[in-house]
């Protein structure tokens, strides 16, 4: 029997399960590991002691004989502070959660800034050597992302969060027009009577503000409104707000300014109040992701609905088929859409 | 020499070092475990040369020679979903990481809703038995929380964030008065001649909503205020809205509603304006937690600041301290405190 020592719990070992149901540690291995060699009569027999007495085996010994980690990686390229102000990743992170927990995974998260691609680089490839994952989500992709071809090369099993800008041979989960949204948006306020559209962006070098920016000049183009500004930013409440300083400050002022994310958008709507200017009627504002809070927001927020837990979930999902998990089958993904608020529309009554 | 196969980059071995090295497989693991038994010459040459050719013993190696894991786990017994709409997780994580990425350990993290207490224990047990981690942090301690007790008969290093209700033979890092802020907030709304106070908690058995009821009541005895409500929630803006209607339907209407949240908040502001009253003049308002966009409300958030990232930052090199690490020294821990905006003072100009 395994007697407490001291006063604290020893873990029971594969030594106590096979002194305990009278077969050799070699038996107790093959029963744990579905691996053959014994009978189903001494297999039944092992695991309904091993059970009994509580034992699992060791997440390393169970790696070490093949079957995985049962742990997927998501490394975040931005410091933590950047993080921590962009809602948009506790969605994400939501969503996948959502899909690893309920399948017995865990999330290996780093978040951190690397400061050239060879330390990306080589974190990713630590990270496979040290063995201890079983796939990979890659977020943010670029527009020509070295990380692609890096879990290529590395054999890592692995999902893209969002439709990369390039073609690759890497599965990936999302929106088929990622741009989607933004054609709505410009009908939107053209409609409203807003013409002179400017358009607040992430990052100019992300895939997800290309594909918006190409669809928001077609849709320019097709719908009668003039494009007077487009200003990239780290997608910061900040730089957000500096965006709209210098978009009101423009002899050509836009009466409609599309943002990235709805934290921009907020600070766009104080830039713009602080000015005595009206929203919606002298300016509308659009947000993105449709935050949690957004429609809490005064004005309340028309912006460009995402489902980012359904990505997350998704991907996640996606990766543990992909891992041989029997997981659920989703749909095709829907395309993000236009979810009307004040900002945008006075105020009924 | 280690050659490509089929294009695909194979990894180095110890074989690979030990053949390169001119050295037995023995002698390479006694250089890279720092074990006796060989000459510094042979260790320097053998680590050169393990370094030259780009070999890290794989992670379960250096585990099972007791080297530890570099990983710290991170159990959020919520649903995915609470997670999303609550940004103090976000922030929390961000300072948590970048503690983690600075000295090279992951965080293992889940996020999942456990039914039962039993649940949470056995995910708690799975973890340490399954020997993945080197230690534990343990958030939104509870009035009763069985997971403290646990931790200790477990063995696992642990650092608890914020101060636990009970007293705990467990490390904890962060205010030594949790509940501070609460007095200064009553203190400004009093002076701005709101007297009727209301206070829309999180949820009840939590350790902080306890410490910030106990500071508010002696508040609210010293400072000639009358509390007139308090209402517990989920933390979520939803009930915050739904909590600040009650509060206004009441027969004595609060003028200053206290929140344990910001965006809670944010959406009482909304049900107050929606009657017509005005804030700060009719309802003054005062949040929690200080988030990124809280600034840039409409109006602008009075607060009680918490440095959430600063929180995490610190339990996690605490824990890392514990772990025999090289930490930084923190000073002690600064307590909460109001920041005053809009939504407490009138607008000047």
């Amino acid at each position: 029997m395994v007697k407490p020592i001291d006063g604290a719990v020893r873990r029971v070992n594969i030594s106590d399960v096979a002194e305990l149901a009278g077969y050799s540690k070699g038996s107790v291995s093959k029963a744990m590991n579905n691996q053959p060699g014994i009978s189903d009569k001494a297999r039944a027999h092992i695991l309904r002691v091993a059970e009994a007495a509580g034992w699992r085996p060791s997440a390393r010994a169970v790696a070490l004989s093949s079957q995985g980690t049962r742990t997927i990686a998501f490394l975040l390229n931005r410091s933590p502070d950047l993080l921590a102000s962009d809602p948009f990743f506790a969605e994400l992170l939501s969503g996948i959660e959502s899909v690893l927990a309920k399948h017995g995974y865990w999330l290996l998260l780093r978040i951190g800034h690397y400061d050239t691609p060879e330390d990306e680089a080589q974190a990713y490839r630590e990270l496979v050597q040290s063995e201890r994952i079983d796939g990979v989500l890659v977020a943010e992709t670029r527009v020509d992302d070295f990380r692609l071809a890096l879990v290529r090369e590395l054999g890592i099993p692995a999902v893209i969060i969002s439709k990369p800008w390039a073609e690759v041979d890497v599965p990936w989960e999302g929106p088929t027009s990622p741009g989607g949204g933004m054609d709505e948006a410009v009908g939107h306020v053209v409609e409203g009577g807003h013409t002179r559209v400017a358009y607040v962006s992430g990052p100019a070098d992300r895939s997800y503000v290309m594909f918006r920016t190409q669809t928001l000049l077609e849709a320019i183009a097709d719908q009668g409104a003039s494009l007077v500004g487009i200003k990239p930013t780290n997608a910061s409440a900040e730089q957000g707000f500096a965006a709209t300083e210098e978009l009101l400050n423009q002899r050509q002022r836009p009466t409609a300014i599309l943002y990235d994310n709805d934290q921009m958008a907020l600070a766009g709507c104080r830039a713009i109040r602080s000015r005595g200017l009206r929203i919606p009627e002298d300016v509308a504002v659009v947000g993105h992701d449709d935050l949690y809070v957004s429609k809490w927001f005064t004005p309340a927020l028309t912006t460009v609905s995402q489902d980012i837990e359904g990505l997350g979930a998704r991907c996640a999902n996606r990766l543990l088929g992909i891992l041989g998990e029997d997981v659920e089958e989703y749909g095709p993904f829907g395309d993000p859409k236009l979810i009307v608020r004040e900002s945008t529309s006075p105020v009924a009554g």
